[in-house]
Parts: C-alpha cells; sequence; structure tokens
C-alpha cells in the first residue's frame, strides 16, 4: 500500500486511466437496453436500468474492490477501500446509467464509467486518499414515464418530499414511483435516510458529455461547467376557430395552427438576435392540434415554450417578447391560455471546483481552457444546493445526443478521464 | 286532384311553403342526435342515423302521402303520389340527413326537410306533375368512422365498387361499411342496383346551406351554385432533426415545426395575394410533431395541405408555389416527402338548372342573383357526373357549419323554398 503524501513529497504520483479498458466498459454497458434500431433504453426502472446496476456491482467488486450500497431512494454507491481519515467529508464522482428512449452509450453511462475506471486506476496503485472518495450511479436522472427526472439528486438534496412524490405514477402502467424505487433496491418507505445534510460532502464532480456542439465547433476536447442553465416554460392552449376549411375564406380564419407558426417563427428572429454575450435558446417541442382534421381549420393548439440561458435576464428578456406576441394576436382576437409549468433559474456551479478542474488544463500545454454554460439540466444543479458541485464536459461529435448517433471520442474521453483523476488527487489534498 | 297544366294555362300556381311547418320540423328533426353540449350527433350508421331515417319515413307517410324505400346503398327515397308521365325521367330533390360530430341542425337536413316540405305543399294542392318527382335523403355524406364520405351518391353515380368499399371498417368497432349499410335496411350485396344508369334523371336538385360567409356578407338570402370546388390534399412529412433542445443553439436545428410554421405562413401569405377573381383556399388543419416532447427539437412533422378552388389553374398555382417552398426547405437540409391522397378537379352544375334557378331569382324584385362556386364537397358533384345536377345554398349566419353555432334564419329558408318550389314546377314543364 502507498499513500499519495508519502508516495511524492508535495506532488502527485503521475496516474492515468486505461484508454482501452474504459472504451471496452463503454461498449459492454452499451449492450444493456440496445434495441435492434440500434438506440440504448434504460428508462428508470425498466429491466435494463436494472441490469446496468447488476453490471456495475459485479465490476466493481471484481475489479475495484468496492463494496456497493443502495441508498432507499436506489441511488447506487460505491466505497473507495483505501482512506486515511473517513471522519472527513467525503469527495463524490459519478453521473447517471439511465437513459432516454433509444438514446446513446455516452449521456449519463461516461460518467458513472469514468469515475468507475478512477477507482479501479487507484486501487491498482494502492493510493491512500486523504478523504473518503464515494463513486455514485444516480437514480432516474432522464424524464421517464414516472415522469419526473434528476430523481435521485433530488432526494439527496432534499428538494422532494416523500409525500410530493408518492403522486408519480408510471403513464402506462400505473406502478407507483415508490414501488419502483422498492424494485430497484430503495426503500421509499424511508426515502429521508437517502438526503444529505446541508454542506455534509466535500465536493460532487460529475463528467458528462457536453450534448451540444461547442467543443465540437472550438475541437477542444473538453470544458469546465460554470453554471447550469436555467430553464423556463409554459403550457399554451392558442384559442382560434374550428371552422370548415373550404366554405371559410382565407380571410376570416381564426387559425389556431397559424398563429402558433408566427410565434414559432418570431420566437425563432428573436432568439438569433440576442444570442451575444451568453447563449438563450427556445423550442416549441410539444404541439396538439385540435380538432387536427384535414379539412377543418384548426380551433386550437396545445404546446409548451422552453426557454433556457445560463442568463436569467436573458430568459426574461424572451418572455417579455413573448408577452408582446401574445398580445398581438389578442389584438387580432385570438386569445391564449398560458401556464407557467418550469422556472428554474440558472445554478452556479463551485468556484473552488471550477478553479481546480481550470488548473489542471492550464497545466496540460496541448489543452485549451474552455469554461461555460451547460445547456441541458444535470444532477450537478440539485447537488449544488447542498455543496460544493460541478462538473467538466466532453465533447460530442456533431453536437449529437438523446439519439443512437451520440458519440464521444475515446481520446477526449481519455483526456477528461485523467483531468478529473488529477483534479481529485489535488482536491483530496488542498481541501481540509 | 288539380294538374299543373290544366290549373294555370301557360302560367304556374302561386304555391308557397309553410313557413312555420318548415321551422317546426327543423327543431323536430334537430332533437334526434342532439349532445348535451347542443350539438348534433348523427354520423352514418349511428343509432341517431336510423332514428332520423324513422322520423322521415314516418313524417312522409302521415303528411305527404309518400311511399318510401330504402335502395342497397341505404339511400332513402321517397315517391311524389301525383304523376302524369311516368315514363319520364324523374327529377329528384333532396340532401342527407347524417352530420358530423357535434354539428348543427341544418347541415344536409335543411335540403331533405325543405324537399319535404316541397312535397307537403304540392300534395295538400292535389298538384299533378308531369315528371316522376323523387325525394331523396343520401346516405353517409359526411366524414365518419367508416372513412369514406358523400357514401350514396357515390353509389349512384358509379364512383365505387363493391368491392372497394368492401375495405372500409369503422374505425372504432371494426364493423364493415357494409353490415352498417346492411343495419340502415341497404343490401350490400346487392349494391349495383342502387346505381343509375347515366342520363336516367331529368334533374337532381339539392338545397344546402353554404357554410361560408359570403351570403353573410352581401346580406343575400340565397345564392345559384355553379360548380363545386375542386379539392387538393397532400400528406407531407417534414424531416429535420430531433436534438437536445436545451444544448443545441439557435443557429444549428433543423426543426421540423419551424420548417412547417414557415411554410403555414407563407402559403397563407400567397393564397392572400392571388384570392383575386375566384377563391382559393389553403388548409393545415391536421399536423402531428414527433417526437412531440418540449425538451427535444422536433424531428419530423407530418401534416396535411388542403387546397380548394372553383379554378382549377388557381390550384395548380399554389401546388407550383408549394414546390418552390419545399425547394427552399431543401436548400437548407430540410427535407420532405410528399404524396397527394386527393385531387379532385372542380365539377361544374348544370347551366339548364342554373338558369332555371337564376330565372326564379331574378323574377323576384326583392332579390338580388348571387351566382357562385361551393367551396365544400357535395353530392350534387357526384350526381353531376351521371346527370344535370344542380344547387342552392342559403345564408348561413356568421358563416359557421359543422358546429353547434350553424344557424340559417327561417326567412331566408322560406325564400329558398320558395324558389326551389317554382324552379321545380318551371323544370317540370320545361324538360322534354
Amino acid at each position: 500500500m502507498k499513500k499519495v503524501d508519502s508516495l511524492v513529497k508535495g506532488e502527485l504520483p503521475a496516474l492515468k486511466i486505461n484508454k482501452s479498458r474504459i472504451q471496452n466498459n463503454i461498449q459492454e454497458l452499451g449492450e444493456i437496453g440496445l434495441s435492434e434500431e440500434g438506440g440504448i433504453n434504460r428508462s428508470l426502472a425498466s429491466q435494463a436500468d436494472a441490469e446496468s446496476r447488476n453490471w456495475l456491482k459485479t465490476y466493481w467488486k471484481k475489479h475495484c474492490e468496492i463494496g456497493s450500497f443502495t441508498d432507499a431512494a436506489a441511488n447506487l454507491w460505491g466505497d473507495y477501500p483505501y482512506v486515511e481519515e473517513k471522519n472527513l467529508k467525503p469527495i463524490i464522482i459519478g453521473s447517471h446509467n439511465d437513459s432516454v428512449p433509444e438514446g446513446g452509450k455516452y449521456d449519463g453511462a461516461l460518467g458513472v464509467l469514468l469515475a468507475t475506471e478512477i477507482f479501479q486506476t487507484l486501487v491498482e496503485n494502492h493510493v491512500y486518499l486523504k478523504h473518503p472518495l464515494k463513486l455514485i450511479s444516480l437514480t432516474g436522472e432522464e424524464p421517464n414515464p414516472y415522469q419526473i427526472s434528476t430523481l435521485g439528486s433530488k432526494v439527496i438534496s432534499g428538494v422532494v418530499s416523500k409525500q410530493y412524490l408518492a403522486q408519480f405514477k408510471h403513464i402506462e402502467t400505473g406502478e407507483s414511483l415508490g414501488e419502483a424505487i422498492n424494485r430497484l433496491g430503495g426503500n421509499f418507505e424511508k426515502l429521508e435516510e437517502a438526503q444529505w445534510p446541508k454542506d455534509s460532502f466535500s465536493a460532487f464532480i460529475e463528467c458528462h458529455i457536453e450534448q451540444g456542439r461547442r467543443l465540437f465547433d472550438s475541437g477542444d476536447p473538453i470544458a469546465v461547467v460554470k453554471k447550469i442553465t436555467g430553464i423556463y416554460r409554459e403550457l399554451v392552449v392558442i384559442h382560434g376557430q374550428a371552422n370548415h376549411a373550404g366554405t371559410t375564406d382565407v380571410f376570416h380564419r381564426k387559425d389556431a395552427l397559424l398563429a402558433l407558426s408566427w410565434l414559432n417563427i418570431k420566437l425563432r428572429e428573436y432568439l438569433k438576435k440576442i444570442n451575444v454575450s451568453e447563449p438563450v435558446v427556445g423550442t416549441i417541442g410539444f404541439a396538439e392540434v385540435i380538432p387536427n382534421a384535414a379539412n377543418i381549420i384548426p380551433g386550437s393548439v396545445r404546446f409548451n415554450i422552453d426557454l433556457r440561458s445560463g442568463d436569467w435576464n436573458l430568459v426574461k428578456k424572451v418572455i417579455e417578447y413573448l408577452e408582446s406576441l401574445f398580445s398581438e394576436l389578442k389584438s387580432q382576437g385570438i386569445a391564449a391560455t398560458r401556464k407557467i409549468i418550469l422556472n428554474q433559474k440558472p445554478v452556479d456551479l463551485n468556484s473552488r471546483i471550477i478553479n481546480a478542474l481550470s488548473a489542471t488544463i492550464e497545466q496540460d500545454s496541448k489543452l485549451n481552457l474552455k469554461v461555460f454554460t451547460s445547456m441541458a439540466g444535470h444532477d450537478a444543479a440539485n447537488m449544488a444546493k447542498i455543496g460544493q458541485s460541478g462538473m467538466l464536459f466532453v465533447k460530442s461529435i456533431d453536437g449529437k445526443s438523446h439519439c443512437k448517433e451520440e458519440y464521444s471520442k475515446i481520446e477526449d474521453i481519455e483526456v477528461a478521464g485523467n483531468v478529473l483523476l488529477k483534479t481529485l488527487l489535488n482536491l483530496d489534498r488542498e481541501i481540509e
């Protein structure tokens, strides 16, 4: 057994992760939930979700000397075996193992497998750490049929109560969320046991694919995440007037889909105009036309508007612009009912972790330091509510994600793994 | 018994329909299929469809001395009792008694009830006609769960075969169209018996509500229909690219719903510009977004484009314009799959009937002659394929139709009934 401090006085061991091993593991875990179409289907509490958890537990036991533990929210935890000061607040690394329907091999799984690889590298080298180190695969991060996402981190950070979660059910089978959690080895009755008190860990670090194309466009393999985007979402119903598609002339229509079309075009034009300092995006991704018949003018249309930015003032600016668009529709006799269904402000990640990751990157002459906002929500945002939370992004080829074409190069993954490992060792030494 | 010719030499009897009686009948038939929401639900082969047929048969027998007959396609026929030359080709008047879901009291029923009122007026006055006169309530004119409209007139005019119709089934219950026809008193096995040879009737005249707002805007009670609109319809799939609604910036999206939005706006602008001589309309009434989730950029969208005009060159012009729009989308990397699913050219109605209706209107100093194209499809278009076919429109208040607010004033209905009665007597004398 070697101790970090005893190994190199004032310096860290030059450990490197094993590139071909992580590549193999991505491939192997990527077989679980693989459909004939080539996408990954590991939705919360699905058979494949359970199987992937078993794969992890088996691998950890066999290769990393890690004992696993499933908490009341079914988060899967692993403890690093060689720790000097067991009473210090732990460092946690990991991500999630579930996926969207027909998703890719990397979203979530990469962070869990890189954490696993770091554990395995440290164990192989018999490295003693100062702080307890925990590996986590979080429960139900993705949207799923139980209709709640980032479930595991919501429970850990205490942003949801057992009472609140008791209302969720599988939209098709009707199984309660509690039953699903119990099937995965959790204990819904004692859910509060999975919650962590504020400031009870030293650091939470999640490595994840970017899912966007900023790194793909700049050519850099990795980026440090400074904050998690704010998300504003409303459910809108535009009330036009259903009428005969033949006998109603084009000058006397209150076509709800045409009103949505106009709104969609104007919103996109405005978003392109104000995308200057910080990204801001807006999407109409869900829309239902009523009555939805070829020969009837759309009477109403029900849809979501989703707005995101790391700069909440930009989101507010877009909301103001939307107000003006809806006013204009109203003046044309087309009313709308609007309901805010999500109003999450951006979450700043921890500056100590941002600085630690940045310092590691700057020490490597082959790397440029990129620091930006995550435009997707992540478990790290919930974790940031109770402690020091940070994220590292790996380049997504072509920016693709949530689809079978999702891909990250093993060379970029290797860079991320080594930056994460080195930063972890630095933080372990630095943090009291 | 009085004979027309013997009654007034060279002149027609000054018969008038009974306004309060037709008003009562509209009210009474309008109780059948009335929902709690106030709409009429008399879809093909529904309980209410059968009940309304029984109401008609009972009324005809009790008040009009009419014996009824159901043909193999379940069209309900009534024969006028006092005819001089039984071997002449008959004159047919009527419309349909079925309705759209939550429709109004007038669409279809008005034409059948006005024809009934004319029969009753003639019978009460013991008028002998030269030609056999037939009253018809046509089977399944409206879109219905068996997915075929203007069914009765399609069979009469021979535009569909028994073999073709054998494939249609109720989309929910799975009952075959043949079984439905038989339930209504038809005989699907001997369907061909309902078909009429070409030029085997002297005239078919249908009175119907306009369903548009041209008469409402001009203030005239009635109009002569010169043709039935052409209808072109395509099923389009726009292929964009599904992607993360947060991480994909607004400059790198292939948003299928945004492409539809742009197409919809451009189409409407173009239609407004070319609406000069003859109405031309275009509608996207049916649209489905895929995958249709708030946080995913629409990957594809499936929709109908419905174009209509009495001037087929205008429809062709719009199709050419659509080509240019789809080319523009393609140049932006957004492909589309297009399939023509309806391509019905406009149908000219018979000039002799147009002239006869016009002459009657011009003789009345209180009426302006309005002659225009029907922008909705009608049974009269099928009937025109095998004989002399004509239509008279009654003003729709506010242009509303296919909804419970559908309404025509009894004063306008009275004008239509008297014009129809007088024209019928004229045609009976004129036609050899």
